[in-house]
């Protein structure tokens, strides 16, 4: 599944919401959810993994995943199927609300100083697409997303 | 799991053993099983594929994998978990003869004009380890490369 949008904020400052650790957290899920912890090693096979917490102060830890690919700026892979090392996590128990998934994202530059946003997310099965949609991806990025054009205009 | 050898052909060899489709198809298993058809974009996110024909003439198409790390020579790191383009693939249905996993293969030339050879091959969870370990697994590596060798030498 694909969402883009066209936002008023420059690539470098979405590339740093997505890379540097303090300032993901600041926007990464819609509030009042909330990251409590992130780590980030940019390289291909390094750490990226994030802690988030409910609104009722659950913290929901994710499986460690791995960058695939990185292009500053540009365009950047990343998956919960992997972790640090490329070793693979093992497979979700509960296929209703965790599934294994790839993020492509890419940036690309506009005329007016903002950006093009596109993030491709793939699943292993019609299964794993279906159980993301119906947590709110698409709403869910969206609003994500606003917070950090917010945090950064 | 690793297996680790010290052979008697240069890392070019061995790369081109990788990653050249005329010529893993001449080694890749140990004989009389053979490859029959290999398919190599070799950059991040490129398929990876082979298709193995047994004794009997049977051929056994293996999913579709990807490069996640590409170091001509040095490194090279791929799976079977991801496809072309980073696409999750559907996790196996039968655990004792198919599982996720990652090869991790690393060479450095020796002063004798040889090759330090070690492949570092990571799985979901114990159950692919040991799958993948009563496949074979340390026998035919070391088979298949016996036949690499004899064939670059």
């Amino acid at each position: 599944m694909i969402c883009g949008f066209e936002i008023g904020i420059p690539p470098a400052r979405v590339w740093k919401g997505w890379t540097d650790p303090a300032t993901l957290m600041q926007w990464f899920f819609p509030r009042p959810w909330k990251v409590v912890e992130c780590a980030i090693d940019l390289r291909p096979g390094g750490v990226f993994r994030t802690v988030m917490q409910s609104p009722d102060g659950e913290t929901m830890p994710a499986s460690a995943g791995t960058y695939l690919l990185i292009e500053p700026e540009r365009r950047l892979v990343w998956t919960n199927a992997l972790g640090p090392g490329f070793r693979p996590n093992p497979s979700p128990k509960n296929a209703s609300t965790d599934f294994f998934f790839v993020v492509d994202l890419t940036l690309a530059a506009l005329p007016d100083g903002g950006t093009s946003y596109t993030a491709t997310v793939m699943h292993q099965d019609e299964a794993g697409r279906l159980a993301h949609e119906a947590m709110g991806f698409y709403e869910g990025w969206g609003i994500a997303l606003d917070q950090l054009v917010e945090l950064a205009a």
